[in-house]
């Protein structure tokens, strides 16, 4: 199957699950056992918007790869996009980045006011939870399983990963560039994520030992890379192009590998990780066709 | 035993597990594995601060009831404090209730800035379910037990259930009192995170579906009785006495029972309820002494 053809049966894949996971409401008031209609518009508002569904793709290609069952990976690579959803909502409020725009759109605050994106944020953090959980439960002979591939979910995203990288980065505004520090954040606010569907599905198809080492490696290598062309994207990137205001991060004082080494080392650095990147498949062979041609696709996006 | 002497031990149970949990860091940079000390200091200083710890002592003394292993439980009862926890800092937020102090001490983002403020809230949320994950794996004997405990947090806790409640509470300030309206809110924003630790406990005690029905009517009936005894706090109470400023509904133009149908009459539903919460232990014999000594002190708090 060619690589664009089965991009897009994945994001058909995730859509649809997010679809059903967050339908439509009708336009009744309150009601129990409903997620109420102000509250679900917010949340659809920011999961529904579109975007390449990385993480999620990155979590059935894997499972596909290591012969996995892919209908059981629909709902973790669903909360796996509500999980990134919620901290881009949260990432754009004031106090924090405070981003007008996002995806080409107004951000959540802008839209239903700063007290629902926080709302839509917890609620999204928090359903995806509620998913994982229900779908671990609907595969009692896997349910071992699916908790390490929540676990490993939920270590990824959390005070040791995504959200240390979030911490770090909200302190580190305005001071001096410094390479550990700013290796530190990328790591965690950015690799992590990208790690997250990776351990995932090996944890739901039963990788061994070495296997998921190597799908640890492949995540925070890809992830680190997309982080640096992210950085090099806001300093010579089309804003249109992009959908999201450019320059922000000089704006922001943030640390980047482009204001630390300059954006040709920053470049380098990224091409260097890519390589790793591809490196760390081989040990699943013809296998991992759709994730290697996945990274040379994300390397080469429109900078 | 008595009980306040058993109420002291479920508290120190609490606690110990929330410390075990979320330790004092040293005074080190960032490193992997730890979560960063500004971010670790922001949970503690809400986590740690106190407070009745109602939700974990339900759990706890509801497993016990049931004859569940209480040392399963103690890291559940962790996270739903944790939980709890989250969704007061995130209350306290300006674009939520804009609170200057909770419990005596200013609010999370007052000390530690808005940005912090929603990344504590975010890092409770998400540790609470790598806490309950990686708990549940650690009782391989008892993991659909557990699963499903969290399960039921999370749903309690969530899109359908506190969440539900908050955004309701957030888009009805201003508005007419209206009886079915605030009986969604006080259900859901409150009361649902009271049935949490009794279904959770319910579930890692192995309760069968009567006696899981018996539980979920206490924590109902709990929760309810004791919104609205906060509503009469708010509206009579002392603020000294209470550790954060009274007479914020009405600012607020919060719905609540007393200004729907005065303050006697919202005592009288409170009466009502809390004793509906003692005949829903009925099915439990002498075993339910304490949800019933509990329900009765909560019932006479000081207003």
């Amino acid at each position: 199957m060619a690589y664009n053809e089965q991009y897009g049966r994945y994001v058909g894949m995730v859509e649809e699950t997010l679809q059903a996971l967050l339908p439509e409401g009708g336009a009744v008031g309150p009601k129990d056992g409903e997620i109420p209609e102000h509250l679900r518009a917010s949340m659809r508002y920011s999961l529904l918007a579109g975007g390449k569904r990385v993480r999620p793709v990155l979590l059935l290609a894997a499972c596909e790869m290591l012969d996995g069952n892919l209908e059981e990976a629909r709902v973790p690579a669903a909360a796996l996009e509500m999980i990134h959803t919620y901290s881009l909502i949260h990432d754009d409020l004031p106090g924090m980045d405070d981003d007008d725009y996002r995806r080409g759109r107004p951000t959540n605050h802008r839209v239903y006011g700063v007290g629902h994106a926080i709302l839509a944020g917890d609620g999204l953090l928090n359903y995806a939870y509620e998913c994982l959980l229900q779908n671990a439960l609907s595969y009692p002979l896997n349910l071992e399983g699916h908790v390490k591939a929540a676990a490993a979910m939920a270590g990824c995203a959390g005070v040791r990963g995504m959200i240390a990288g979030q911490s770090l980065d909200l302190l580190s505004e305005h001071m001096e560039p410094d390479a550990d520090r700013l290796a530190y954040i990328h790591k965690h606010k950015t690799a992590d994520l990208m790690t997250a569907p990776l351990l995932a599905a090996g944890h739901i198809a039963g990788a061994d030992g070495e296997k998921m080492k190597a799908l640890a490696r492949f995540g925070a290598c890809v992830g680190l890379a997309f982080q640096i062309d992210d950085d090099l994207l806001d300093l010579e990137g089309d804003a249109k192009l992009l959908g999201k205001q450019t320059g922000m991060d000089a704006k922001r004082g943030k640390m980047t590998w482009p204001s630390l080494v300059g954006a040709e080392a920053a470049r380098e650095k990224a091409h260097a990780l890519w390589r790793q990147a591809e490196e760390a498949l081989a040990c699943f062979g013809e296998k991992a066709w759709f994730l290697h041609a996945f990274a040379v696709a994300l390397a080469t996006r429109e900078k």
